[in-house]
């Protein structure tokens, strides 16, 4: 095997130092891919049942897939996973950049850390180089210093770096994984599990290429994709993401107010629009990717300064620290997303749960002694950067709320339970159930709990079927508010072809149709691949998450929505679909059994013979 | 829609002579395709449960599929189904040759017959001009006759004829539909169906050619197969199917004396080879294909002429008359292939239901009485080839015969029971499950009783992957004689690829390869599709014809294996691998699960669901 992978994984044991190289067979590479297909094999291979996320026994694996590095749109994301010490289940999170192709670059197709290092230390890989060094004299830096040091110490600019913050080093539970910067491994705390483990970054250079069976036939693929991509995507292209921020709102898919309300008369001034004529300094982009959906922002003047070295807000960003805390000021949430790269914190689960302290608050459950004297109204913009602070540093009330919402709402008492919006431990994403039904679906069933990156955009699939997945023989559209039978195998299908990306390490927002995601692959590793083989991978690597979560003790019973997302919206919404419990049990019952599950949402012995898996 | 398909379903009521011509929406076209697709779903939505197979409320469907007539290899099929008189289930049987290609040059994608004609009648289609003509004068006529007379009232050399022989005018359960001579519908006595619609012939003249979304392409993959035929598939290409008769039979592959035995001693002397240096004039083709593996073969001297005009014996006529009958006499054996093809008989029934009578003669369960004096001992050639022309004449004791081996043993006794080798009804072909335990699950759930059109050849892939089949993921081959539930999935998704081929009308002697195959579909209709949508097609299809079974009171007690099957060899066979009751019900445990069924052999709601039938 010489194309697409490099057929190395580095071992790296910080308790005894001890470096290794492994080498899997092709069979291995074929049967995983990499990503989450490659994480779920050796998290459920390896760790131990009922083991604290957050000791030495836990695993952290950075995991390319066979499209990271290729010259081509999309390539340039790796996924990182370890049992998630927000969820206590399967973890694993994705992210963009440049960094995933650099690990390839040095000849590693994933690292898996072991053990926990006495002293911080962090790691530099120079190729065949590997070393853990000191990195005493960066614990409690934040991400930008750690690069600027790192980056001097091994004396090149163009290393690549994945960090933490001090989010990361104080074990926050949502804690994020920033890479160079601005391109962050957001969810089901990665950067906790990494703090844990007293490591602060992974530094890599690296100088072989990834090797293409099919170069020319890539290039040709990767030039339309250039030259398409302002038809296919001309919104994400110009905007990025977040710009039917007032679309979203009439629709129903924008939470407001800790998902509590229906209305945010002023959506539009959060909205990538609106960026784009205020803070915005231009678009970046992720390696070799013409989609270049990567905002930057910068904000010199006034109380709330921003520096553009941290990139920018995405949707998921926007609509958490604005309309979900209610709060329609720009420059203040694009502060909100500086700090919480500064500090490797996730932007979904910092904002959700700080809007959660909000409602509490405001209900009296939450007093002002125990906010040190601040006034957590929603709205309040001083109170909300406040909170991220106080998070990231586990200060006050922030070293509570830095246990994630679920957590919190348990110390806090049972009558905050409805407002903690979560699902498995982690905070729900900026996409409303109460829009997208089958979306509803897919918070429930996902194994990293509440997740859009395992899911679903169904909004699209109501009017016509998107040139992106025709060849899964989808034929006809179905409302964005159903939830029946068609409905949930659309979402069976479009979930696991989508899903293959967190495999392929390919990115969601490159328009590659199925037949050319499929030439993709085989382009790039020159095996005779088909569609069906890649949705059976996808299947496989979803299953074996799934079997992760069984053994940790999650069923059926955890596949659910939170009680705030089984009622309506209140303040008079424009639109509504709620689901209720009947309709999402009856849901997970034919789900179920149409991915070859039991009715306790475990797979069947005969799934498993079927995917190959032992 | 306008590539592929010609988007026109001719139906004809023989009853009442209306003549009507269907037009079906581009959706039903993508989720059935043609051949076991369309017809499966016609039969299971049309027919009234429980009607007797011979009565007018059959219907009988010829049926083409997307790629029939596209101008490249293994494209010259089409399939013929009705309800099986020979199984009371779901019938269905492929063809290959020029007819098919003719119906859709005619304008047509299937034709659907109903009711039956009060006198002998014969179909003259000629594109739009549709007649139901006077077949009196041809009613008794064999095959060749009948040709030669239908061509000469349509006033065309090139006027292709489907028709039956005296076998289906006598409604013979396993009469076969003979096409321009030599082209078989053989399986489950469709041609039966036609004599009992008093339907002698379907006369077709075309003049459109099938339009192709991409020529270009279709041609340049056309002339990949043209140049690299001859080293993917050398012995089909060179000596047709039969080359390996030697070696089937140190194997266990060949079927000796009635399935009894294990030693045929001159295998070779019935083998394609000598085919070759003996009575061969030479190697014909189907419609547009490079692979050239119909044998012609002529006798003109000694006691049993043989005439070259209906073409030459299959491996599966080439085992059924010769080793299963005791006979290495290939001259007789050539000449009951074209007795065959004269009377319209299928050759594996025809032999395997002598076979069972010669059984029970030489134990007593039939006399010479019963015989009419006939000898009826294994290896007795002319006693052979009397009884294919009693039983195309239902004379004397054919009159029994013709009605199955199952059918015939009920009347003989139960005694006679173990002799009827045939699941379903239907009579197994030349693949012995005792070598290849695979096939043996397939001939025990496939929905028309045992047939090896409907499975899987698994002997292959023991040692390597072949190229054929390498996209599917298959990455480990598995022994031959393996029945666990690495088999069972291999088995599950190569019999649902090769399954597709009776959807598509795709020849499985050509060698294309996963990624090829999707290739032809693509550049025949221009449709964005991928082997994930067309593995769906062929699951439909599957399911539609088992739950076409499961209405008809079909289930898991008629999966089985008979009586033969699941015992040793005698005679001291070479090679047994004998399957057992138990391992079979575990492999359709196993099996069902997998696919989608209950325990009780049913496809659940969610799998329909799944594959969205409603």
């Amino acid at each position: 095997m010489s194309f697409g992978f490099k057929n190395k994984i580095l071992r790296i044991n910080l308790e005894n130092q001890k470096i290794q190289q492994e080498k899997k067979g092709e069979n291995f590479y074929r049967k995983y891919f990499g990503g989450r297909g490659l994480i779920s094999y050796f998290l459920l291979r390896e760790l131990e049942p009922n083991i604290d996320p957050l000791s030495p026994k836990n695993k952290l694996i950075f995991s390319c897939g066979p499209i990271t590095g290729a010259p081509v749109s999309g390539a340039g994301r790796h996924s990182v996973g370890a049992k998630s010490p927000l969820t206590g289940g399967y973890g694993e999170s994705e992210a963009g950049g440049f960094w995933g192709t650099e690990l390839k670059r040095a000849g590693y197709d994933a690292i898996i850390i072991e053990g926990r290092s006495e002293k911080p230390v962090y790691l530099w890989i120079c190729d065949d180089k590997v070393e853990i060094r000191n990195a005493s004299p960066l614990w409690g830096k934040q991400i930008l210093q750690t690069q600027e040091i790192i980056q001097k110490e091994t004396k090149s600019q163009s290393t690549r770096i994945a960090s933490i913050g001090p989010g990361g080093e104080k074990l926050v539970r949502f804690a994020s994984i920033i890479h160079d910067l601005r391109h962050v491994s957001g969810r089901g705390g990665m950067g906790a599990v990494m703090g844990s483990k007293n490591l602060k970054a992974v530094a890599i250079n690296g100088t072989e290429n990834v090797k293409i069976a099919k170069p020319q036939k890539l290039k040709t693929l990767a030039m339309w994709m250039s030259k398409n991509i302002d038809r296919l995507s001309h919104t994400l292209h110009t905007y990025g993401t977040g710009a039917a921020m007032d679309i979203y709102e009439t629709t129903g898919n924008l939470p407001v107010k800790n998902f509590r309300e229906g209305i945010f008369p002023h959506a539009d001034l959060i909205s990538a629009q609106t960026i784009k004529k205020t803070v915005s300094v231009g678009m970046e982009t992720c390696f070799a990717c013409v989609v270049r959906c990567k905002k930057i922002v910068k904000v010199d003047s006034g109380p709330w300064k921003v520096d553009p070295a941290y990139g920018g807000p995405e949707y998921e960003t926007l609509a958490a620290f604005g309309s979900n805390c209610g709060i329609d000021d720009l420059k203040v949430i694009c502060k909100a997303n500086e700090l919480c790269q500064r500090y490797s914190l996730d932007t979904i689960s910092t904002g959700v749960t700080i809007s959660f302290a909000m409602e509490c608050f405001e209900n009296g459950m939450l007093t002002l002694t125990q906010t040190n004297g601040i006034n957590l109204n929603f709205g309040n913009k001083e109170a909300m950067l406040q909170m991220i602070e106080l998070i990231g540093q586990r200060k006050g009330i922030g070293d509570l709320l830095a246990e994630g919402s679920k957590k919190a709402s348990k110390q806090l008492g049972f009558k905050t339970e409805k407002f903690s919006v979560q699902i498995k431990g982690q905070e729900v994403p900026m996409h409303d159930p109460r829009f997208r039904r089958g979306q509803g679906l897919g918070y429930a069933i996902s194994p990293t709990g509440a997740d859009h990156m395992h899911n679903i955009y169904d909004t699209l699939y109501s009017q016509n079927i998107p040139r992106e997945i025709q060849g899964l023989g989808i034929l006809e559209p179905v409302p964005i508010d159903d939830l029946g039978p068609k409905k949930i195998r659309l979402f069976h299908y479009v979930s696991t072809w989508n899903s293959l990306d967190n495999c392929l390490c390919l990115c969601m927002f490159t328009p590659w149709s199925v037949r050319q995601k499929v030439a993709l692959v085989h382009y790039v590793t020159g095996w005779e691949t088909t569609a069906f083989e890649l949705m059976k991978v996808s299947e496989r690597a979803t299953n074996l998450a799934r079997l992760f979560n069984v053994r940790e003790g999650f069923d059926r019973k955890d596949d659910v929505l939170p009680i705030r997302l089984l009622n309506p919206k209140t303040n008079g919404a424009l639109s509504d679909s709620s689901i209720n419990v009947k309709d999402l049990e009856h849901a997970k019952d034919i789900y179920y059994k149409m991915v070859g599950w039991n009715n306790k949402g475990i797979p069947t012995s005969e799934k498993l013979m079927e995917l190959d898996i032992a």
